[in-house]
């Protein structure tokens, strides 16, 4: 970094994408969480936050790299989608 | 309502419990995540948010009746806590 800049840091903080799923019934939204879980435990990796309620679950991923997005990691925004297609 | 609040309507938010559980590694949340799962279907009810990444899970509880709390919402609140220390 710069001269300018001694004494200072970088804290950055990694892309993220976020995608909010709604579902009708809390039963939806239960089968969606536990294959969330399995997709996870298939891919190694976990969201960085999930926030849900009976119908609804808010999904956040950040890049695998910490800087970046990368193919792997629209896959697995790719899977997380499918899995609440499933579930319609 | 008093005449002087005609054509308003009241929006009361329930009173809500607020608690966060920390975890040291991922399948220590996953497990407590799991478990509050199953007392959920127990109990027949279910957390008003949960929000949660690898090693952490806000939980928001409301009133069941949506109005005060009552001592059946102490003991879904207490048997949550007792999840965490089963993990522990």
């Amino acid at each position: 970094m710069s001269d300018a800049l001694q004494g200072w840091e970088r804290r950055d903080k990694p892309p993220t994408l976020f995608r909010r799923f709604a579902f009708e019934r809390y039963a939806q939204t239960r089968a969606f969480l536990d294959a969330l879980s399995a997709l996870c435990d298939e891919f190694g990796r976990h969201p960085q936050n999930i926030n849900f309620g009976t119908t609804y679950v808010n999904v956040t991923l950040e890049a695998a790299d910490g800087q970046a997005f990368a193919p792997q990691d629209e896959v697995f925004a790719a899977r997380i989608s499918a899995l609440a297609e499933q579930g319609e």
